[in-house]
């Protein structure tokens, strides 16, 4: 009798072999897993040896409910040939599915649910040792975060001195890494890493990680190349044909896992080595390989890549000035979220000593025009945990009032909001008048958002489609939702508090 | 014996005369002053008729201690070849001459003091009647502020439909004026004005008004033209050479009161019948009239007027990003005064709502960055008295503050603060780190101005010029200055306390 796995789960298949020669370079598995008419090249990967054979594995995730069958081919007789079937049956509750972008500016998972990123940031949480991993993972269980930013490799950063627990290619690092090379760019990187062999340990434990936010139902966005190296590593420097091999290794690992999102870089442009064209390359590959076609982006510092290119799937931009959102929204066509706005903290970097107001200001900001915003935290404590980068507790004055902000978000209809105002993205003209809003969203004529941030207006004018509408009054900073009116048509006017931090929504009536 | 007139005052000449004919348009009186080697020519106007006769006057603001001699040409026989002498005495007590700009960035008056605008506006103060306008009087002799902007022409918009106690030309407005026309712009004028006849009491009145400021030591930022009549007055609509004879009119009265500035328009861009080349015409029109050569500038709504054009002395700007300060700077070339960043206030428009915080950090931001910035205040009341226009009282919570950063600013050596950072303006690295800024601004190595705003810092790193430094820290909301260090030098840290809405100034020890 075939196996059984539930639709968007991954099934594993694994192949015992003798190796000879560099098993990661010099043996080729193919899997194509069939479905009816429809065929899905995978790629197998070694995962190290046990005991004393070599084990191949090959992964998928069946997104369609019924019978598949899979067959080899492989350079190596004892992978080749071999064939099997499985049934996909139902998904697990709570399953969605894979989230991809619906109706231009939006997310869904597969199955058509609506997918809204509120993420945070913990970019080598990852790398800290199960005792904080855990702990991280224990706060994410009562956070208000959908989607984690996290990098495929270590970091080495202020904050960031110590050493991961194992390390992604066969070697040691060798010698005391110089402290004053973290003013420094393009190190060359070290030569004691065997870049023709990966660890598997490594990416087990990586793997881990992401099925363990699957659990909580949080999307791991991967960073896969990143600049945080200065001379520790050198991953932010391998040649370009170890690149292509790390991206075939992941994308083989890891495409199966529903909760996986490719984010090429982050800030790309401080890897001044690599040119447009590189990432460009990098980013048609994984297009290629990735046979789940799981989200694609690159993170910038400075100047964006244009996102505007076929291979992405969505903007992932770091910019401090969320008022640019629906502007970005027209120009790339795609949904805008906004990775880093800045963090809440007190370190003393202006990108990480936001107040919780002012994050808070930034989130509603990038929400109510449609764009997605995401968190980070920067406190400093004498063990230089943070939050933003190593994960651990959250103690930010912004999180509950992120969670009123995503209730808020999922009570839009769906797919989500569109930005509001003659701003050029072709949406409609909001009721408040677009030369006066502070920010607008809209789904069609149901329903309105209005946020205004740091004004504290008594009154507001509106003047509303056909038909009948109520209003709510969010104060966004004490997280309270107080009826503003009911049965309004027409021109109207709603009364606020005269106080900051307030928003209205107005629904049309059933 | 010669009169006497101080320094900077004005000497005003008065000649009767019969006239016939319209003595506005049929009559020209020049008076050349004379002091030395140096002439300076001078319309005279007509002021009305007193006891029967004509009355022509003709005004001059002497800047040289000395001997000084006058005489007129006229095509009137009675007003032609008079002559006269006067004495300029010292200038009198706080008196320091008109407003230049000096230092590219800067102002000062013509005897050298340091000039900062820490400007309100009350766009129609002045058309309200005694009793409302000597309450704005008393309001500003208590208030922080060293400019004013305000209106020739009335003004019809939301909160203002009262008429003004009189019109500038002969003529009485017929029938009611339309509510609707509120939402309309390029209304035609109406036909009862005589536009070939000045009402000379409604340009004392405004002479009244502008030297009850100069005697509060205020500035008039005199607005000359503007859109908010919609057909009330048709005073935004008035032919090419209309416009020309209120320029050399308000020349012939004006131009020898110190405190004027001449604001060509408030909105240009929304007085859509007038094109670039007209405000270019009257800018060099009032360039080539008036003697003193009092500063000029435009007021923009979306787009900006070219401030780079020679005639144009300093930007005047409408924005609500203080963060573009400098590029501002950069950009032009010239002092960067924002006299539009919103008001603090509470009505339903989203340019006259904002908290009294909020209103503060768009102050410090751009006067940290060598910029300066303008107050307004909107709040409603039943009698829609709002200080933004009709002036009266004052009740927001950012005038105090704005005391305190008027003194702040105040104290930065003259001539004052220039931007900081690689922002393209020229000036130097600041020892902050250009990237890692909030908002920062220097005199030289001796001064430096950090402010943080919305942040919340609990340390910030220096690296100081050579010499010894003392730092103080600012709470811009709680009106504090605390010493935050002394001593210092090479690379420092200094303590914050965490909080929002704080400011470091770091100072060369003597």
């Amino acid at each position: 009798m075939s196996p059984t796995v539930p639709r968007w789960d991954h099934i594993e298949l694994a192949f015992e072999a003798e190796a000879e020669g560099n098993p990661f370079l010099d043996v080729s598995l193919q899997v194509e897993f069939v479905h009816g008419h429809r065929r899905l090249p995978v790629e197998g990967f070694y995962d190290g040896a046990m005991h004393g054979a070599g084990v191949w594995r090959a992964r998928c995730m069946p997104d369609a409910v019924g019978d598949w069958r899979w067959e080899t081919r492989s350079n190596l007789p004892a992978l080749d040939g071999l064939s099997g079937a499985f049934v996909c049956a139902p998904p697990a509750e709570g399953v969605h599915g894979p989230v991809q972008v619906v109706d231009r500016y939006h997310f869904a998972y597969a199955d058509g649910t609506p997918y809204h990123p509120v993420g945070t940031t913990c970019y080598v949480w990852n790398h800290q040792g199960d005792a904080l991993e855990e702990q991280t993972l224990r706060t994410l269980a009562d956070a208000p975060f959908s989607k984690m930013r996290m990098c495929v490799f270590p970091k080495r950063y202020l904050y960031n001195l110590n050493e991961p627990p194992c390390y992604p290619f066969v070697g040691e690092p060798t010698g005391t890494w110089d402290r004053s090379l973290i003013r420094q760019r393009d190190v060359p990187p070290p030569d004691y890493w065997d870049f023709d062999q990966f660890n598997p340990a490594y990416f087990q434990r990586l793997e881990r990680r992401i099925l363990d936010l699957q659990a909580l139902g949080i999307e791991a966005d991967l960073i896969l190349f990143h600049p945080y190296d200065h001379g520790a590593w050198g991953f932010d420097q391998m040649p370009r044909e170890v690149n292509e091999r790390v991206l075939r290794y992941l994308v083989a690992r890891l495409a199966a896992f529903r909760n996986v999102w490719w984010s090429f870089a982050n800030e790309f442009d401080l890897m001044r080595h690599l040119t447009t064209a590189d990432w460009d390359h990098y980013f048609r590959l994984v297009q290629t390989l990735d046979p789940h076609q799981h989200l694609r982006s690159i993170h910038n510092c400075m100047g964006f890549y244009d996102h505007a290119k076929p291979w992405v799937t969505h903007c992932s931009i770091q910019h401090h000035d969320l008022t640019q959102v629906a502007r970005w929204l027209a120009l790339y066509g795609k949904p805008v979220v906004v990775d880093e706005c800045g963090y809440e903290g007190d370190i003393g970097q202006v990108w990480g000593s936001l107040s919780a107001e002012e994050l808070l200001v930034r989130f509603w900001l990038g929400f109510t025009e449609g764009g997605y915003v995401g968190h980070g935290e920067t406190y400093w404590n004498p063990e230089e945990r943070l939050w933003w980068s190593k994960g651990g507790t959250l103690q930010g004055e912004s999180v509950p009032r992120i969670a009123f902000l995503r209730e808020v978000i999922e009570a839009v209809p769906p797919p989500g909001l569109d930005p509001a105002g003659a701003d050029g993205t072709g949406s409609r003209l909001i009721p408040e008048g677009s030369w006066n809003k502070v920010a607008g969203g809209h789904r069609g004529d149901d329903y309105f958002l209005f946020y205004y941030g740091m004004h504290q207006p008594r009154v507001r004018t509106f003047h509303l489609p056909e038909g009948r509408y109520r209003a709510e009054l969010l104060d966004t900073w004490n997280m309270t939702v107080t009826p503003a009116g009911a049965g309004l048509s027409g021109t109207v006017d709603i009364a606020l508090p005269g106080r900051k931090h307030m928003a209205l929504r107005i629904m049309r009536e059933a």
